[in-house]
């Protein structure tokens, strides 16, 4: 193998691959990334044995060729050289050795033998659609924060992707849970998606996925099976298996007949929950809300510390409430909220409260109240 | 007690009460803050018992008094203020409680009695003189990276500030080590200090005393005692204990005989430096400078990870050489020349190795090689 590649082009592909690669392995070849070399373009690859991704560039090809280097060395190398530089790459296939240079700079690193990479097994997938990236990127954006991290849980540690049935009709949609807080985003059904299977994407193919979202005029093409999913632009190929479980009924969850309706701006409530929650202690950061009349006010009361009060005007025309919650769900929920005001339905202080953006019923997040 | 104060000017004040004190304390006053207010001015004390620093800002006075809170609480708060809130602190000096209000804003946070403050001892100071703020900056932002952390070395603990020879006379020196490298730093001796005790200043004094060298039109009055130091613009007064040690005999370690000059750009070395160590392993970080007629070459030989290699044009004129240095103390080094190219002084590939800024001789810097 003998290539040259702009330190751009190389950057950004060795970067996506040195990301899904785990730092500790105990298989020394999953540390690597799998550079294959052929026509005009070279295709970087890594996995984590759970997460695959493909990126294909375009190089000038001398000689085509294969071989697989520690992804984070390499990346770790083509980030301190300079901007512009052209990037040779070449490998004589029988020292074991591949030759990195630039300039002036000359790098020797260790391969290992690209028949030892284990490439994922090929899949059928039952569903094919394509979706903008803004549409993805709402759908992940707005419900990852809400993903367990509970390992005993392993069915809520991702976001459930699946085709539902809302007011007006059939909706892509993606929900996340850990217990106390949910997330309840949906989409226009893409062309080719009703018949998708639902399937729970894994907190960290989220975070990769991410990467390939950031464009707004990128369109992804999901495929689904029910044992995975690909997300791949003309580009960049992530392929991901997802969590081996059933995601729990969360429509039970929602609640329907909260009547009681909290209408107020969202940044302001966040940054006064934010500045009443200095004085609470770490472990039980809960917030008291106390409701009358078009006046919110928080309040904590930390025995220890001391105590702290703030008064807000909203909107709110029901009868007087006292209902507590934990601050940072609070601030997390409030720092989703990006087009109107805030929306708060509740019911009684023991009941899970739902909150939405304004009156779009297709952001919807659910949040359970502390005893304070 | 009771005052109002711009929410600025008690940030600022608090914000440096709240770095002096220690996060874990077994004895509780000592993560408070001492407030005392009098006249139209009122004063903010923290201490860790090591080092007390007094900020002295205008205030409203309504009442005079004084009380003790958590630093860290009340800067949390006023952190989380709006930018230009007045702010009112009150305190009935029965209840125990300090009242924080701002706007809609209202806190309540537990106080203990100032009686149980501890406050630093006042000492006789031998030597008191004036250095401006720009002199003491470059005194100790070019000697604190060779701060030694190990703590059974505890008087390489600091910086050690004193009065030394230099070729033009007496001069105001730094000097700090931790026996791999070493840094010695002058400024013109300022009228008062020649009677002055060197002091070894602590590590976390250095950092503190970083916050009064901001402002280039700063004047700082300097007062040195056996035991203590104390920095003090006409706001803040910075008081320290100083390491009870004797800094070793660090001229023995500076080389005198240095004769082979290698002149470079220090930018390009460090980068060069940067890059060649990518693929040596965590613990031994070890570069090889192969010197030959105005031609270096840098390399690193890590046997799992790889090897690499980088020339540089620079100005040599002596027989060939080879040298090899920790990257890291080589970084370090070349990321204090700001003014002109880096000279090194050569002797042989065991010997310390002298590194200084042009032919500056106020800052010269000492690195001992390694074994390659």
């Amino acid at each position: 193998m003998k290539i040259s590649i702009e330190r751009g082009t190389l950057l950004k592909a060795v970067g996506q691959a040195q990301s899904v690669v785990e730092r500790r392995n105990t298989i020394p070849i999953l540390a690597n990334v799998l550079i294959e070399a052929d026509g005009d373009t070279v295709t970087f690859r890594a996995t984590d044995l759970d997460i695959e991704v493909v990126d294909k560039v375009p190089a000038m090809i001398e000689r085509a060729g294969s071989t697989t280097v520690s992804a984070v060395t390499l990346h770790e190398i083509v980030r301190k050289l300079p901007d512009g530089a052209l990037v040779a790459l070449s490998d004589d296939g029988t020292a074991g050795r591949l030759t990195v240079e630039a300039g002036r700079s000359n790098f020797s690193l260790a391969t290992l033998p690209k028949e030892d990479f284990p490439v994922m097994a090929s899949s059928e997938y039952s569903s094919n659609f394509a979706a903008p990236a803004p549409v993805l990127r709402r759908l992940f954006d707005k419900s990852k924060f809400a993903i367990s991290t509970e390992e005993t849980r392993y069915y809520l540690n991702g976001v459930y992707m699946h085709v539902a049935d809302a007011e007006g009709g059939k909706v892509l949609r993606c929900v996340a849970t850990d217990g106390h807080r949910l997330a309840r985003i949906d989409a226009d059904l893409p062309d080719g998606a009703a018949e998708m299977p639902g399937v729970i994407v894994p907190r960290k193919t989220v975070g990769e996925l991410r990467k390939l979202l950031d464009d707004d005029d990128t369109t992804i093409a999901v495929s689904v099976s029910e044992t995975k999913v690909r997300f791949a632009t003309p580009e960049i190929t992530l392929t991901s298996k997802v969590i081996d479980g059933t995601f729990p009924d969360y429509t039970r969850v929602i609640p329907q007949n909260n009547t009681r309706k909290l209408e107020l701006d969202a940044a302001e409530f966040a940054k006064a929950v934010d500045r009443v929650a200095t004085v609470s202690s770490e472990r039980s950061r809960a917030v008291k809300l106390s409701l009358d009349e078009d006046r919110l006010v928080l309040s904590v009361n930390a025995p220890d510390a001391g105590a702290a009060e703030e008064e807000l005007a909203v909107a709110y025309g029901d009868e007087r409430l006292e209902i507590g919650f934990n601050a940072k769900y609070l601030l997390e929920i409030a720092s989703q909220v990006d087009r109107e005001n805030a929306v708060f339905m509740f019911n009684s202080s023991g009941d899970p409260t739902l909150m939405r953006e304004g009156n779009d019923p297709s952001a919807v997040y659910v949040v359970m109240p502390m005893r304070v």
